[in-house]
């Protein structure tokens, strides 16, 4: 394996991924994981451009920033690229008016958004929100639509929370897909447009930048399919 | 086409599907589908076998079989193959001990399994049993098992009720499926295992059978697969 110095060779911006690597989420705001308030410090204090990239979609960023600040991490709203305000500028961009199947933490990500009389359906971690009422109710939706639309934000499999492993988005998205016979379009890692955006975001291109992750496929296996290096942590539901 | 008397030429026995073939489920017991309680009545006053092969997994056969006789159908028991004893004959050959995520009006069949200490989960079309909390429960189980364990009660997309389509137990099979990255081992139509031991319960061969049904992949396909012939009705979810 090459030296570290050799790895990191040329690179000037750095993309963290935030539940698993910098904390883990749950009761009372959940806990950071050991050191990781001391390594943003640094990297902040360094000549990297630092990004956090998540596929978080329970929570808006102003709540997920909260959450942050109140465990000792240096953090903006600015800095976060997250899946509901990309999906909120596609959902623009094509004029698609959606059934929401979300948590109320991240609702008001979609205040400016026109649900009436819905074309498409939008699936984030919805928690206990996911209900057979309202997974039947998203499925009714898409089989009565001519051209059903589903997005999800993110199809990671499962996350940790400091009281144990909980299903995240991806196994209702499965569902969905494969009650309607329909592919879902995915917003957040590791689709390579997500990326990019976040890459935008500190203006460094993808050869000059590594994502620092706890998922194999959302976060390593998506930065490197778009040319980022990247780095897996053992934190975060690596360690299960 | 050939004419209805050559296709078939050699028929001896009938399996019927239920829902969407006799009746269409639902509030107050569900609707018979028009024609269908004469249509039985007249099998049975014919030469032919007739067995009931149903992925039912909401209601135990007593209960369907009493919902059954007060729309008018001539059926009991003995006459239904369904997923659910199939399955506790499977546990107890295998000294499985299951986690049961399964709707209330199915449990009396599983009355006389343990289920201490799961080292399985079964799911079946559990309905608003289908929660989070319930689904994530699962997840955990299976995720803590050495060689997890997973069995379905059908894999149907969806089915009709009076009240329109509703979600069936197999996109939330698909669900589990992709959170733990096990394959579901799946007891009823269009298991091949489960149409033979329909035709045992007729005591009739293959060749002389014909199975009738809503369903293209569970009830069509899954017969021709077992050498059964196979005709598809226009009620039920064909309709929608």
């Amino acid at each position: 394996m090459a030296a570290w110095s050799e790895r990191l060779a040329g690179v000037r911006g750095v993309l963290l991924d935030i539940s698993g690597v910098l904390y883990d989420s749950g009761a009372g705001g959940g806990t950071p994981i050991a050191g990781s308030v001391e390594a943003v410090a640094r990297l902040k204090r360094s000549q990297l451009k630092v990004q956090f990239c998540t596929n978080e979609s329970q929570k808006s960023r102003g709540e997920l920033v909260a959450v942050l600040r109140r465990l000792g991490f240096d953090i903006s709203e600015g800095e976060v690229t997250a899946p509901a305000p990309a999906t909120c500028q596609i959902l623009k961009e094509r004029g698609l008016r959606p059934y929401l199947l979300i948590h109320d933490g991240v609702r008001s990500e979609f205040d400016h958004v026109d649900m009436s009389n819905p074309n498409c359906v939008v699936i984030a971690d919805a928690g206990e929100g996911f209900s057979y009422q309202n997974m039947n109710k998203a499925f009714q939706l898409l089989m009565d639509l001519e051209n059903p639309v589903l997005i999800s934000l993110g199809k990671g499999r499962y996350y940790k929370e400091t009281s144990g492993l909980m299903l995240d988005v991806g196994p209702y998205m499965k569902a969905l897909e494969y009650a309607c016979g329909v592919e879902a379009e995915v917003v957040g890692k590791p689709s390579p447009e997500f990326f990019n955006s976040a890459l935008q975001a500190m203006g460094v291109e993808a050869h000059q930048a590594i994502m620092i992750g706890d998922d194999i496929v959302g976060d390593v296996g998506g930065a490197q399919r778009c040319g980022l290096r990247a780095l897996q942590v053992r934190t975060g539901k690596f360690s299960t």
